[in-house]
């Protein structure tokens, strides 16, 4: 049967102070009012029964997780006791939905990213369940991309599945500038999106083929009885389990020792990463002088800011201010430039540092 | 008998939004706890029997006065319905404690300045009180001046009287930069600190002289028994009577009149204005980057600075931020160049045009 997980893992510290991390960046609110979260299980709604739908995230976030998506049933949480990459998130969700039923294609998409539009999305993901269900490949979405990122791994095609997709030849991670560009001149290349495809059972072979360290504790937690008996046994085992990511642990040897053993279905869609503040006023709305407002404001002389509170009833009021970053929380308020967006996680850490769990 | 009143009226927009209409600049705390309300209360009650202190402030800011100055007996507040200017401050408190000791010597003072070193205050204020007491004169304090200001006004010094006082030869509201200049360097001038000692009836007599309309006002309101009928009365007459400050309405023509009707006091003193967000720094603990800060912080490459909250516990982090004011409070964020300063002013204006009273 087909299902659907939606990776809703770590913290997202670049969006601190709203994202915290006993409040992930997944379950912030974005532009229009629905969270990332949220937005991710309407996405996958329109192709597969709501009863199908899955959420893995951290156990310590479960409540909020089942808070803010309302239409999830609590069994339908699969939590990790801690994260330690995506290889072993990967696995655990074969493992268990496998366990339940040995049939089943599952589609792996993260919440990081606003797509659009949707429509084409769930054209894209209808395509990948054929396919992998078609033959035990690993299927992968690859986005079609518009610029030459040097922050993204990159997918190369080889020969066409049919007129929809085509096998990986390789994946390359972050490429340098020049390298990029060539990239995106051949026309071959795609953005990796790290949204996948899959039968449970290819993805638990590939991964007892690669890595059978990982693939044996994967085992003896989905031998356990759902329930408190697979949670004793998933808190035990998790630590012994090395931090790999699932392109590194599987897609990638794989790849390399099969022409057909990963496909790729491209996905021609704006495709934003909502994970700074900068990339997330995109999303909000704007006034004539370029702020992006997620906030009460009064602005004087001001321009090219991004202004965000927790609390709709907050004012924010800004003279002779240009392209700063403002968030204002109950407890922490967030000031820096908005060249600075990607240091945003580092002023994070400094404030671990010096209040330990407190205000982060 | 000699009585003291502080003059705690204006709201102090400019350190907005930590003072607000219903917070009045004078009940901030400043560097070191105490509001400059209780600085100012401090100052006299070295020289005056604490029963003799009062508070000249607004009906309405009456209860956060006796909140933030517990000192304070309840019925030594001296309330106005609304803030008409000095002129009717003054005359008003020299009405109400005249109409109590008919032989009343008042020093009115302000709460807007740190004043430093206390002793040279309390010397200048026993000096000032011997002189009114000695004869019906008006007694004011001239400031020593520092520098060349052109935002203040300045006292032109007559006559010694004796070797602490001068009579006034004349009074000058902010002269230019060149004028400022000859001033200084003259060594005849102070600047004016709006601070008087005279005798209840000396200066209700100058009142009824030169300004008989605010005269007769007070006598209305002086004559209604202390409590509810002086305030009725007192709410009915208000605001029939002109807006006009004291040194417009008395101590200058009083002065042209006479050379001996105003007295001047010299005071050698560090006489800060902590009236805006600028000055207020200067009061604040700072670190070793010229961050002044009156908040909970975490600073990455960020310096010269103001930072300040109303909640010790609200945590201001900020990461490449030079030269600027923020001030977080529960409801209020606010944000803008240090060189902006005396604009805050004109931010908390535009706030109450868009949000009326809510914000401000």
């Amino acid at each position: 049967m087909r299902s659907g997980v939606i990776m809703a893992g770590g913290p997202g510290m670049r969006l601190w102070p709203l994202s915290r991390a006993s409040r992930p960046k997944q379950l912030l609110q974005v532009g229009d009012g629905r969270s990332l979260l949220a937005l991710a299980y309407d996405r996958l709604a329109g192709v597969l029964d709501p009863t199908s739908i899955f959420v893995c995230t951290l156990d310590s976030h479960r409540d909020a997780v089942l808070a803010a998506l309302p239409e999830l049933p609590p069994e339908n949480v699969i939590g990790e006791p801690t994260g330690r990459d995506t290889a072993l998130a990967n696995g655990l969700c074969a493992a268990v939905l496998g366990a339940v039923d040995p049939d089943a294609v599952l589609a792996v998409v993260t919440a990081d990213h606003v797509i659009k539009p949707i429509g084409a999305f769930q054209d894209a993901l209808r395509c990948a369940f054929e396919l992998a269900e078609s033959a035990p490949r690993l299927v992968t979405f690859g986005i079609v991309p518009t610029s030459a990122h040097t922050g993204l791994g990159y997918v190369e095609r080889g020969a066409p599945i049919d007129g929809s997709a085509y096998d990986v030849a390789s994946f390359t991670e972050k490429p340098d500038a020049a390298t990029a560009a060539t990239y995106l001149a051949s026309g071959r290349y795609f953005w990796n999106s790290g949204m996948f495809v899959w039968q449970a059972s290819t993805v638990l072979d590939q991964l007892r083929r690669h890595r059978p360290d990982l693939a044996g504790g994967l085992e003896r937690i989905a031998a356990a009885r759902a329930g408190p008996d697979r949670t004793r046994v998933q808190a035990a085992v998790y630590p012994e389990l090395p931090r790999i990511s699932i392109d590194y642990a599987v897609l990638e040897p794989a790849a390399r020792e099969r022409a057909d053993a990963v496909a790729v279905v491209p996905l021609a869609v704006d495709w934003l990463d909502v994970g700074s503040w900068s990339a997330l006023a995109t999303t909000l709305p704007s006034d004539e002088h370029g702020n992006a407002l997620g906030s009460l404001t009064v602005l004087v002389d001001s321009a090219d800011n991004v202004i965000v509170t927790d609390d709709p009833q907050h004012l924010v009021a800004a003279l002779g201010l240009r392209e700063t970053i403002v968030v204002a929380t109950k407890d922490v308020t967030m000031i820096c430039p908005l060249a600075d967006a990607e240091r945003v996680k580092a002023l994070a850490a400094a404030t671990r540092l010096a209040h330990g769990e407190r205000f982060t």
